[in-house]
């Protein structure tokens, strides 16, 4: 089981297998993360969830021992199973084993000084049913919002992230509620909105919650024209209007900002968290 | 700096710190995985993301330290630093330290056969553009999806879910996106659609692609009351009513389905993965 890579030469395709008694969230992101580091290593992933049964434990081991037989090359296995038998079944495969909980529960036991519980799946579920709540909430609170803000809605904001239509402010507003919970509510400015040089009447009482999106305008044209490609609203001309426009909007109004062109959504995030008094409601 | 847990005693609230020179996300997922098996310790956390100069460092040093010697307790950091000079200064701080890299990087390192490219921040941020852009345009597609289904929608949805109203199938399918980069759009079933006894047809020609979700009817008698107090769509008898028409439904259809009363919508995610034929985009 080989990948050609772009060089032309053949480098051997690794295969990671993330283990979980749960979803597999946290071994793929573990996983992901410590695979960013190793750029030039093509790899293909299989994600096993809810390995909570010897029988399925058992699957994976010949799953794992296949895999190692037939490409000759022992899986990268990351593992944040609890069941210690099951862990040592695993762990006897033919693989490269990378135990998550063996790794640090046992130094965290000694310096916490109590026994971990050795609980399954807690991480990504319903256990902790307020926070799991917080976000849906939140969820609904972004959605509820993104037709047209009202007053009322303002009021009971964490945040209100403000721009031009298509500099991402939605899919922030989403992320901060998923993630952490937050209910944050967006107004993207209208022309109508820019031409008056002022914060619409609805916003006015809330100035304190406003965060304001800007973004590159060659950005925001070519963000613009895959979606409504050759449109006025697309061109570059009005994107650079609409963007000279808010910054000049943000500055008058004192209203803090940042350019998030080549950001994310986590990134947006993050800076949000420090760039105001948010805070995470999980 | 203490904190009374609930059985009375006092247990000493521990800080904890999630170091990363990007957004700190891999580093508080890995830390939060680890502390659900801690259940009893109470802990409060500070997040420091964008640690990527000696100055960011040097005061992140002096709080670590400040809090260690404020609380008696050194502080448990959960580090994903990549420069090694700013981990040298982390790491020798008065604090428990997890040195996600130093832990992980070397055996990868010996077991890959290369060196790892010590770059930073590639993880949640916009690196892979092909990859981020799939996410942001999932996330629209459920977005547009929301307000009501079209057949050309359907024919570019990786996964369809229905269920009546309030099963948790939009936030399911906005975290398909988020994470996954999955197309999922969502049918509610109406009451009509239930009289009916069979598929709308807007939904019939891509059966393959239906997965049901169902729930028990006191937890959405209890979801529906939260949002509408009182009213007839909340009322137990209704909300039994359409439970009992759907799982019908989905019987004489063919669909599958799974009861989601109790499942997160990581949880969600992670069933339909196992359950169905979709495969993630990113």
């Amino acid at each position: 089981m080989t990948a050609t890579a772009d060089t032309g030469s053949e480098v051997p395709l690794r295969t990671l297998f993330f283990l979980s008694c749960s979803t597999g969230i946290t071994a793929e992101t573990l996983g992901h993360s410590l695979m960013t580091q190793f750029e030039e290593t093509p790899y293909q992933q299989v994600t096993v969830p809810f390995v909570d049964t010897f029988a399925k434990a058992e699957a994976t081991v010949q799953e794992i021992n296949r895999v190692a037989a037939e490409s000759g090359l022992p899986p990268v296995v990351f593992s944040t199973l609890v069941d210690p038998r099951i862990r040592q079944m695993l762990a006897a495969t033919d693989c490269v084993f990378f135990d998550f909980l063996d790794t640090f529960i046992e130094p965290l036991e000694r310096e916490l000084k109590v026994e971990s519980t050795h609980t399954v799946g807690r991480s990504h579920g319903m256990v902790d049913y307020d926070s799991y709540m917080a976000r849906i909430n939140s969820i609904n609170f972004a959605l509820a919002n993104d037709d047209g803000i009202r007053a009322d809605h303002c009021e009971h904001a964490d945040v209100i992230l403000i721009g031009v239509s298509r500099t991402g402010k939605t899919p922030a507003c989403l992320y901060l509620a998923l993630q952490y919970g937050v209910r944050a509510a967006n107004y993207p400015l209208s022309e109508e909105d820019l031409a008056q040089e002022c914060l619409p009447p609805v916003l006015k009482p809330f100035r304190s919650k406003l965060f304001g999106l800007s973004i590159d305008p060659q950005r925001l044209h070519q963000i613009r024209n895959e979606r409504m490609p050759g449109s006025e609203y697309a061109s570059y001309e009005r994107c650079a209007y609409e963007i000279s426009s808010i910054q000049a909007l943000f500055a008058a109004e004192s209203i803090p900002y940042f350019d998030a062109s080549s950001l994310s959504i986590e990134e947006i995030a993050s800076q949000l968290f420090q760039k105001t008094r948010i805070e995470r409601r999980i």
